[in-house]
This record gives structure tokens, C-alpha cells and sequence, in this order.
């Protein structure tokens, strides 16, 4: 009677009472809740005991592994350019407010030699997706057959394509972790993140651990442990990998949703943009090259010769993109004004996420459509000055009736303030193996 | 837009984090389950996040009242018998092993002058339910229309039925415990009990708690606590209950399963059966009576002269039952001797729970089908003389590959001493408003 040897209550009731899952348990649990044995209510309860109870660091790395081999791992090691192999190397967020810096730091890396595989992502929760904003250049696409991820690799060094059959089981877990009030935990991120990021196939990954109101966990010493805990994973893997910790109590630049973050992107990369996109840009940028084992050039360079735009030119063609068609941008807005003047305070990144998501840049179910458009401008920064009167931020959407609500989330979420402002650092740390 | 007023994530992330559900979230969440809005797997996160971090009594109140307000609420009020208001009284046991005590205290109480109306469940888990055993006797149903109920109430003084539409909320959140490790809480063991003794229209209610390791709740103070909610829970609701906490380490009786519980039954109606069997009954009966304020006969008296019997009989029929067709018995058997002369020692309940469901008597789900012949008959019960080489228990069961891993289960829940024995005594305490 086999039934005896796994059932899920038992295997919930395990981790519910505060127990060790065990490497055969962890096997069979992820598998048979791909092959949809397990159920979605008995997965629910058994991550919200994860969520609970924690996992140790070998549970987290059998459940790893376990969602690696859930589906294919991909592996670009024949692959070759001016016949020299490829210097594979990727990295990833771990979802900020406003964070575009994959449009900008992927090209960045191409001009200076690296090629680029990349697993990305859709929104869901408060921070957008690297897709949805690359979704908002007319034609764009994302679903990539294996064979021209390969020609892409090669021909224009990088391709950002739907994760598809790589890591099944994170797919569902997932989408579920998602209903359910289960994201924000350290070993369901950690093992999400790296199953796709190991199966993905590159050879080294550079991890952008976000600090702060707009990140996932919210203490620094979370953020730092979740950094450690994945830049372990990717070692025990094979993977070169290291981790940045940056701030995130701030949104990222001066603009947050799709359509508004391809436009600061095509700003940096024309050689502009705001200071604290270009500086994370070019720090990542240079530890993915370092990790990569690529010295040649300085990346700096590559914005200010367009180089860097020219490599994100040919990949966006290359993915079907037509940056000649004008980005989409919401037809109903609205704008918030100073009522006072003085030096702008700290704007709140949850507070503009929040209002981003409300104006339809993010999903509430994973079904859901995202607005290209919908978006906010922050039109004075923290630091800068304000008088009074002055537009501070400009909301976009194409729902009017979504306007009021997004307010609603801004509202208390900055202020302008009569002294002093002191800037904190973006890059706090840095972890490697 | 109304969906932040209330959501799903948002009211299991309260829970998680050790928040208190607001009055207005219990009655939303409770009903938008019931209806379909929270999706299963939402609502079992959410019963893991009670499981782990508990509710207030103000909570588990209104839990409760959501889902007794699920369903319609049975009055018999209006009911009467030889021109006097019927005195309508239930009893509950929050789950035993070997515990046919229903099917022994409904006749004896009946015979007394009372009315029980009964919603009765179904095992599910290690524990037997009273319609599994019920429906061991050829024809009986518990699929009884409302206008059934109310006339067997009057003629025969009980009737015994399936719960259907009272607490659909707690039917729909039963089912779904048992398959996501989510049975043994204390809130929603006393809510789920109490859901449906209040909905089924009883005006006075004895519960009989468990205690000890084939019980739910393991502790003794756990299950004090238990009894001590469901009496107030009771109260609160216009319902006189009142709780007797009763050992439940060894199994009660000679019989665990369905047909063999029923001719246990049948032995103690006649006048004679185990001892812990008719002792229990009999204070259940006492308790019983006086909630509902008779005090004519001597329940015991009802053993003796028959009447009992008699009205257990009446019952059967009414409810379709024919008891001169055998009870059927599992047609493989297995024996299982002493190795050793002395002293029976404690038989661990939880043992011979599994070996019951091992041997086909319970279900693993909900859709299962119960095997009514299957169970074990225990010979020497805790304190009896063994001598080497007889039989101790009989195992049957219609399905020949499920008598080792039964055997398997019993393994190590029982010994022979050489030794005193010293007895527990079968009622613990008594707890009342």
C-alpha cells in the first residue's frame, strides 16, 4: 500500500509541527504536485507552514534542486561567437519600484562583450516585470523557442525570453504563493529565483538583493541572509554567483509602471537618466563582467559612445520589437502639487507602487492584462527643490475611474520638508561566495 | 473598487503575521468560501495560518456564528409528544476510538422522555463516524428531508441524519482540513463541532471531550480548553451544553470499526457489553437528562427492562433499517495471540484506530467508500488475565492485502504484564457554564 510511504497531510503535518521535510520527501512532494497529485489547498497549506516553520539551508537546497528538476535545464556551453566561447552571465532583482535596470545593464554587458540568457518574469504583487515593460514596445515578444534563444545568443548576445518549460514546479508555486499570502519568505524566494536562474543557463549571476519599504522582506538583515542563501545555491550549482544588497525604500529613478520605464531606459542608454539609475546600472554592470571574467572595456563607455544602445537596438529588433512606433502612455492623468516649498523628502516606494498597480501597471490575478501606459512620474526627487505650486508627480492610466484610488496610495507617501536632506547610499553590500 | 475592501492575500497575511480577523473579515471570508469567491487553496492557507497562530475567543464566536449563518438553523420549538413541548437534547464526542456511545445513549435517553435531534457526520481521519456505523445495518439512510426529521422527533423521539445544508461553510472547511493537515485546532475543532449543534435545532447539548492519545487534541489541558469553548460557544447561542472531559487512551469497548461497534451496541441495549461502555453511556444519559430537566427515570433502569431496546429499534425502522438481516463481517481475518501469561497492559487507542483504517473501516477520502465488516474485536481488554497462546485481538477485513500493514499498526500498542494494572477512571471532570 504505497499510499503509506508519502501522503501530502503527512508530509504538511511534518513541516506544521516545526520538522525536518526530508531530501526524499522534498522529491516526492515537488514532483507529484507538478504531476498534479498533490492538490493546489494541500501546497497552500503546506507553504504557509514553510512560511511559518522556515526551511534549514539543506532543505532549501533540495527544494532547489527539486524544482530544477521539475523540467529542462538549458546549457549554452557549445555555444561560440568570433570563436571565442560565450561569457554567459545574467542577473536578477529581486523586484524593486521602478526598477528598469535590466533595459539597461543587459545591453551594457553585450557592448562590453558578455551574452545574456535571461528567464524573466511577468508583475504580480506591487513590483512590475521585466516583460510587462519590454511588452509595452510595439511587437515585442518574449516567447522564444530554444533554438533562436541560441541564434540570439550568439548573433545579438542576449535574449530575455518567458521562462516556459524551465522549472515547471516554480511556475505553479508561484502563481499560487501569490493568492495565498505566502511570497514573502525567504525560502520560497530563494528557491524560486535560482530553480529558474539555474535552469536558465548561465554560467555566472550577479543578484540585485533589494533593502527597504519597496522590497519584498523588509529588515536589511532579511535581505542579507536571502542574499547569502541564494548566492549559495548558485555556487552548490555551479553557477559564479554573488549578490548586491541596494536600497529600495525609494523608488528607482523618476518613474514607475511599463511604458514610463522603457523611456527612462532609452534616457540612460542615450547617455542621460537619472543619477541613481546610471550608478546601479554601471555597478551591476561591472560585478556581472567581473563574475563573467571580461575586463576590456569600462562600462561607462559604452553610454556615452551608444554602444550600449546600439546592442539594445539589435535585441529589441531582434525579439520583434519597433522602437519607431511611439511608446503608449495612459490618455487620462493627473498631477500632484507641492503646497508648500522646500527640499523634497523621501517618497515612499511602496506608496508609489501601490498607486502604480492601482492604475493598472500591475495584475491582481495572473490572468489579469497590464495597462502599457498606466504609470507615474516623479517629477521632483528626494533632495531636490520644490516650490510651491509645482507639479510633483503626473499619474497615468487609461481607466479614469482608477485615478481617485492611486491618489489615495500616494497620499502620505512624501512630503516636502524644510531642512536638510541626507542621501543614503544605493549599493550597501556585497556578498560573494 | 471594491476589491480593497476586502481580499483574500490581504485577510490570510493578517493571520500569518499573528493579526486578530475583525468581525466584518470572519463574516466576508466565511462567506465569499461558501459561495466561491476564496478559492480552496486560499482557504487553506488561511486554516494553516489559524492552526499556527490561534484565535481569540472573540474570534472563534464569530467564526462560528459565520458559519452557523452559512445555512438554515433547524427550530423543533414548536413540537410536541403527549401534549408537552418536546425536551430536546443531543450529545457530541469530539472523536474516539472504538466510540459507539451514540448509538447506546440515544435509546436510553429516548426511553427517559427525551428528543434527540442529531446531525451526524461521517469518519474522516482515524476516528469512526456514527453514519458509517449506522449504515453497517442493512437499508438504514440518514438522507432525511426536514418534514422526516420532524415527524420521527415526535413518534419516535430521534432521528439521526446527515448534516447537508446546515453549516455548509463548515462542511465545505471540513473536508478541506482533512486533506491539508489542518484537523487538530483547537478554534477549528470547537467552531466546526459547534457550527452544526447549533444549527440542527437542539435547545440542550452534552459534549464528551477526549482526552489522551486517541484523541485529537493530545493534552489534557488542551482538551479542557476545547470543552470550555464549546460550552460557552453553546451558551452564548441559547443552547444549555455542558462537557464531560473522559479518558481516550485505550479504545472504549471490545469493537473498533462499523458492524462490530454496532453488535457491541446491541450487546449493551441487551443488558450486558463491556463495562467502560455502559458506565459511559450511562453518565452521558444522567448529563443528558438533567440539561434538559427530566428527572423521571433512572436511565439504567432502561438497560435493564428493555425499553432501551425498544426504542432503538423503533429508531432503526424508522430510519429504513432492517436489524434481522446479519451484520455483515469481513470475510478475512487475521488472529493475533499472546506471546506471554500475565496481565493486559494499556492498549494504545491510536493503535488500533489505524489498524481499523488500515483494515478498510475508515477512508482516506472524502469519496471513499467505508468497508462495514471491517474492524477488530480486542478479547483481553487492559487489566484482564492472558495466557500465553490465546487470542488477543481479531482482525477483519473483505480485502485480504490489507491485514499486514493493520497487523503492522498494532505492532507495539499493546503488551502483556506481569504486574498490577492499575485502571484510570473513565470520567475525568466536568465542565459547565
Amino acid at each position: 500500500m504505497a499510499r503509506f510511504m508519502f501522503d501530502a497531510p503527512t508530509v504538511i503535518k511534518t513541516k506544521r509541527d516545526g520538522g525536518r521535510l526530508s531530501a526524499e520527501t522534498i522529491d516526492w512532494v515537488v514532483r507529484a504536485y507538478t504531476d498534479g497529485d498533490v492538490a493546489d489547498e494541500q501546497m497552500s497549506a503546506l507553504l504557509m507552514a514553510i512560511f511559518l516553520r522556515g526551511m534549514d539551508p539543506d532543505e532549501i537546497a533540495r527544494w532547489t534542486a527539486a524544482m530544477v528538476a521539475s523540467g529542462e535545464r538549458f546549457d549554452f556551453g557549445d555555444l561560440s561567437r568570433d570563436g571565442k566561447p560565450l561569457a554567459l552571465v545574467d542577473k536578477h532583482s529581486t523586484g524593486g519600484v521602478g526598477d528598469k535596470i535590466t533595459l539597461t545593464v543587459v545591453p551594457v554587458v553585450i557592448a562590453c562583450g558578455g551574452a545574456v540568457p535571461q528567464a524573466a518574469g511577468r508583475g504580480l504583487g506591487h513590483t512590475g516585470g521585466t516583460l510587462d515593460k519590454l511588452e509595452a514596445i510595439r511587437g515585442f515578444t518574449a516567447e522564444l523557442p530554444r533554438d533562436r534563444i541560441r541564434r540570439q545568443l550568439c548573433e545579438v548576445g542576449a535574449a530575455i525570453f518567458a521562462a516556459g518549460e524551465l522549472a515547471p514546479a516554480d511556475r505553479k508555486i508561484y502563481a499560487l504563493r501569490d493568492v495565498t499570502g505566502t511570497t514573502e519568505s525567504l525560502p520560497l524566494i530563494a528557491s524560486s529565483v535560482m530553480s529558474k536562474k539555474i535552469a536558465e543557463g548561465t554560467r555566472a549571476l550577479v543578484l540585485d538583493c533589494k533593502v527597504g519599504s519597496g522590497a519584498f522582506l523588509k529588515t536589511e538583515a532579511e535581505s542579507r541572509e536571502l542574499a547569502r542563501t541564494m548566492v549559495d545555491l548558485g555556487t552548490a550549482h555551479g553557477v559564479v554567483t554573488r549578490a548586491l544588497l541596494t536600497d529600495m525604500n525609494t523608488p528607482l529613478g523618476a518613474s514607475v509602471g511599463n511604458s514610463v520605464e522603457v523611456a527612462e531606459a532609452l534616457e540612460v542608454l542615450a547617455g542621460g537618466g537619472p543619477a541613481d539609475v546610471v550608478e546601479l546600472t554601471l555597478a551591476l554592470a561591472a560585478e556581472m563582467l567581473d563574475a563573467a571574467g571580461l575586463d576590456a572595456r569600462d562600462p561607462a563607455d559604452t553610454l556615452r559612445d551608444g554602444s550600449a544602445m546600439d546592442c539594445f537596438r539589435a535585441l529589441i529588433a531582434a525579439q520583434g520589437g519597433d522602437l519607431s512606433v511611439p511608446l503608449p502612455l495612459g490618455t487620462h492623468t493627473e498631477t500632484v502639487t507641492a503646497d508648500r516649498s522646500g527640499t523634497m523628502g523621501d517618497i515612499d516606494a511602496m506608496a508609489v507602487a501601490m498607486a502604480a498597480w492601482r492604475l493598472g501597471a500591475g495584475r491582481a490575478h495572473p490572468a489579469d492584462a497590464v495597462q502599457s501606459g498606466a504609470g507615474v512620474r516623479i517629477h521632483r526627487r528626494p533632495g531636490e527643490p520644490v516650490t510651491a505650486g509645482e507639479a510633483v508627480f503626473t499619474l497615468y492610466t487609461d481607466t479614469a475611474e482608477r485615478l481617485g484610488p492611486a491618489l489615495a496610495a500616494l497620499d502620505g507617501g512624501w512630503s516636502v520638508a524644510g531642512g536638510e536632506f541626507s542621501c543614503r547610499s544605493l549599493v550597501i553590500d556585497r556578498i560573494v561566495p
